[in-house]
């Protein structure tokens, strides 16, 4: 089958991929359409230094096999953490942070960015009669979003948003959803004006700082802007990932009393409600063949993805 | 007056010092005891540049006059913030974090290394009966310790305790109080054997990591190995303050969903409960006279305070 494979060093087109077959508990999703995420590129940059096989972990598909026969011929999205079941993560209700975790197109796992994928049948979420693709391709990065509402409670506080990429796009649509209106903090004007519908948007600080920052720049030097924008005893939720370490005044988050909450992946539940009802809406993705991946991987807009065959 | 006073240098005793004068809400104070906090020594370290005036900030006294009178004769403690009430952090219930706060033997207010001193009345606490001088000297770094329940839930979640020093006695002491045993993990064994009538004490880690970990180091180097042993979707309360920048991965707090909070001063009122109660229990102070300042700040032991005429 063709598929985009990353030996270790760089991204290749493939067409002599063997078909993959279902492990126990699998399903064998074909898929229709697969989306780049940051985090594709990190990894051709060098951030998954172990990580050999098929690209990709975003994705909407349809099932042709599985143990749950209920799946078959319908249209799925997907979780990306397949969990162990046995270890102190997976048995305290924390399976996204199995210690022996496999992760599509990352870790130990093939991913989306080919015709046929197998996944764990538990992580399969069947796509709302009436949501279409190209929106349904959007559940994962708005369920990571979903993630805070998990771990923050937003009540009546003032919330600033600091970045205005698509990690900050799907963060205000998340809020959206949920009926909190944001403040963006961004730096590219032409960004701010695709937020602009959705939340207030700002070059500057407000004077008094924010009870909650979500720091969603992508960029090391986020953490210490959000230090700076927080007010004391408030919260910074940490969104972005990036390789290397960051250096901070740490007394200052003593002494101010700042609590900073890593957040990763959500939860899709809500997301899929939130995609399939309006509440949250995003420009539509930008579709490339498969052979096209290194125009993907470059595109500049606000999503690449690949269609196949649908 | 006799007093240690902070020249913005060094500390100096001094007999000539005015007894002070209270303002409006203040009440005047005569100290009968106080104590020696490791922000004093880091005062003389540079700490606060600012700083210069009567030094220290753990007191017990007898008020004198107080717009109170129910206080005046009454044996007190007090906390160390005074705040403005009327910026963003007084109006929403966060005074200890005042934007415009006068700190007592660190900022704009003169401390209690001396005969007298003057204090915002509501920042006073009366002493319980029964409870003695002796005891009710570690009011303010156990209250400070207490702030931990403010900010983290406990529950059944396993806690650690990182350093063997002060700062993780307080911390153990308010833990017991609550019915929550800890584990202390340290590196002097003759610490640890003064906190294992408390707590478990160990020099080595339980494998699978613990759901909070307390970092009472005092040491910039805490936090990372704070970083080790919390568990995934796990909580870091950050107690230690010292001066300078520390360099984290902070890829690793996002992904795995670490949370840190920053953690200062606590309420008074159950660390007065616990010492009353013998909840808390601390070892006893070593008095120094004030003349002796040097032999005070220097001392090994346990801790060191003053002992003004009673």
């Amino acid at each position: 089958m063709k598929g985009i494979y990353f030996n270790g060093k760089k991204a290749l087109y493939r067409e002599d991929l063997p078909r993959p077959i279902s492990g126990e508990r699998e399903s064998l999703v074909r898929i229709l359409m697969a989306a780049v995420c940051n985090t594709d590129k990190e990894i051709l940059r060098g951030y998954r230094p172990d990580f050999q096989g098929i690209m990709g972990h975003e994705f909407a598909g349809v099932v042709e096999e599985s143990p749950d026969s209920s799946l078959v011929g319908r249209q799925v999205v997907g979780e990306l953490n397949a969990s162990c079941g046995k270890c102190i993560y997976c048995r305290t209700g924390r399976p996204t942070h199995c210690s022996s975790r496999r992760v599509l197109g990352m870790h130990q796992k093939d991913g989306c960015f080919g015709e046929y994928m197998t996944i764990d049948t538990s992580l399969l979420h069947v796509i709302p009669q009436g949501l279409s693709l190209e929106k349904a391709i959007y559940t994962e990065p708005l369920a990571a979003a979903f993630e805070i509402m998990t771990q923050v409670s937003l009540g009546d506080k003032n919330v600033a948003v600091l970045g205005d990429g698509r990690l900050a796009y799907c963060v205000v649509q998340a809020m959206r959803a949920v009926g909190k209106r944001v403040t963006v903090i961004g730096k590219h004007p032409e960004k701010l004006e695709l937020l602009a519908p959705f939340a207030d948007t700002t070059l500057e600080r407000e004077k008094e700082g924010y009870e909650i920052v979500v720091e969603a720049t992508g960029s090391p030097s986020g953490i210490r802007q959000a230090l700076e924008l927080v007010r004391k005893k408030g919260t910074i939720v940490l969104k972005s990932t990036y390789a290397g370490e960051v250096s901070l005044p740490f007394s200052q988050i003593a002494v101010n009393e700042i609590t900073i909450a890593g957040s990763r992946c959500g939860p899709f539940g809500p997301a899929l409600e939130a995609l399939a009802s309006g509440r949250a809406q995003f420009p539509e993705i930008t579709l490339f063949p498969l052979e096209e991946y290194e125009a993907a991987f470059a595109f500049k807009g606000f999503k690449a993805g690949f269609s196949l065959g649908h």
